[in-house]
């Protein structure tokens, strides 16, 4: 049988003893344990960045693997903890929207509160909970305990906000979710929606007031520090540059505008 | 029975190959290791930075976890290398005091020097004892060789300051020890030192010339953005902003007094 | 057995998602690996500084141990995917120089094209080949999968110009390759061409305009805050200041002319 394997992801950065402390405690659970880091490094309290990333990865670890997903602003106060399956996979995370848009992508069979103290450590910190009640219900969970046990059933999870593109006669109106280490803008316009759109018309991709030139399959397809615009690893429409960064170039941020003329 | 869990806590940072390099040695000498970092991004040669990072997770790892603790100004000097024994838990460190506080609080059974050479490499760097002694210490311990087979009784090992509050009438001053990536400006002053002096008396706190205006439970009981005091995850008092950063609001990083007056 | 290691180096950074899915699908093939990170924080697109932290670390694991090393300014063009087999380790890498250093020290006896589709991912992004095909490649090798069954006979592979040091009359000029993140500055000057070209002479040495004062065996040798040299972790002389950072004091980073006059 393959050792379980613990996802993390959450925003307490690496300069920090947290999210070593968060895997000793799984391990100190269940010792057969992988772990696996998706990233410590998500803006503090940035419930919605952790979404994206986490929807962005999760699909590729193997069947069974539990995301431990820690990005949690409201820690100690009354949100619920929560644990959910697939059905693929497991989740541990404050009820908060974290798992909103893995869960639209792959929706949970069953979602449970995590209520049962035998679960948890035997002091809870209130700032802490990472430690105290979301690593430790990885840790049982990744060491067979199933996830019915945890409370009762959680009924209607938080729902976050994700912003959508709009659509209005000639004008397709999206934005920049995510920028990436290299400085990729990526949008919330994916491929499917672009090319339904767009079918076979002429189009202007503008990224605030930058008109962008064209569309190319990749990087290098570009010529050196040449603007551009392609569909990056989750299919969704991203601005570029080849060798350079978009964020710096533009001068562009998560939330600026991207729109797509027909002409 | 479980692999041997190594936890490796540095000011390697993660920009370089160091922190990779140590681990190599220890896996060509344990391949069945588990490997966990605590944290590489110590600030350089920051001693107590590290030791009150090593305090604040090693008690949640499993027993017998091999902890790798390498800030090392003087590396390649005189200063010794010891493994420590604690009964739970065993260190593998320069002797400059990085263990001080863990050990303190769980105390060094059996201590020995690093001195056999057949447990290190066979060329030994003066620039990267991490690799060439340290590593290589953690890898045997891991394979289960006994730490008195190192080198001999280690005796009095060094003592690093650790700054202490001090209560002179009715006025408690301490100081920020440590400061998070959220920016919470920790101090030394712990709970049980608070509540001892504090009693049933009024109090005032102040981060230096700010006044802070109550202790809450958790960052979410205070006001969006209110700078607040609480009992953090180690339960020592700390300064805290819901949703921002002391650190950027008030200005202030280690060292900052910390004042507690009855009234 | 001892579990499969598998050593990634990219330019992916620890902000977004993308080292964490190159480990997912690497575990999704090979449950069983052990995976190490030597780095991901590499400059973006910065090959040569990959080449050289791939050669400073890799010899110190296990044999056998497998390297995925995704620093690839040319991801989705024409470059190949190549993996290669020195004997004692093998590599996954494009085919853009990324392991020149590392071979020029263990050469390669097989090098394979990476070509044949069935140990890649079904679909492969052309941004994001580190998922898609590299990882896959590490994890298939892994299990067991043979080198020759990647493609045919990979001939020639990418050479990375690295630079080396010349010598003219009584002036050996070499340069800084690497800046660590102590701000130690490496040069490719290594400590066998400086015996040879020192010899018996007294010598100066210069990094840009600035005199070093002299060689000492370990940072701690130099007095406090002093500039010095001395020959590091890798065996190259390097531009160092006692319990301080040599870049920023001198203002200097790669590139930077580090001299040695024979007097």
């Amino acid at each position: 049988m393959p050792r379980p394997v613990v996802a993390l992801l959450t925003d307490f950065g690496s300069h920090d003893h947290y999210a070593g402390t968060m895997k000793a405690v799984v391990l100190a659970i269940c010792p057969d344990v992988t772990l696996v880091d998706i990233t410590h490094d998500i803006p503090p309290h940035d419930v919605l960045t952790a979404a994206l990333e986490l929807a962005a990865s999760y699909k590729y670890f193997p069947p069974g693997t539990i995301f431990l997903v820690v990005v949690d602003p409201g820690v100690g106060s009354a949100r619920r903890g929560i644990v959910a399956d697939t059905g693929d996979h497991r989740f541990v995370a404050p009820d908060n929207g974290v798992l909103t848009a893995a869960l639209r992508e792959s929706p949970a069979r069953r979602v449970f509160e995590m209520t049962e103290r035998k679960y948890a450590r035997p002091t809870i910190s209130r700032t802490f909970e990472g430690r105290d009640r979301f690593a430790p219900a990885a840790g049982w969970l990744a060491k067979g305990v199933d996830l019915s046990t945890f409370g009762r059933s959680a009924g209607a999870v938080h729902q976050l906000h994700i912003p959508t593109p709009t659509a209005t006669g000639d004008l397709l109106s999206g934005e920049v979710l995510r920028v990436d280490r290299f400085g990729n803008l990526v949008t919330n316009i994916d491929r499917k929606l672009f090319d339904q759109f767009v079918h076979s018309s002429g189009i202007e991709i503008a990224a605030a007031t930058n008109r962008i030139g064209r569309v190319v399959g990749t990087y290098a397809d570009a010529a050196m520090d040449e603007v551009c615009a392609l569909f990056g690893s989750t299919d969704h429409l991203e601005i570029a540059v080849n060798a350079g960064s978009a964020r710096d170039r533009l001068n562009l941020t998560r939330g600026a505008p991207v729109t797509i003329r027909r002409t």
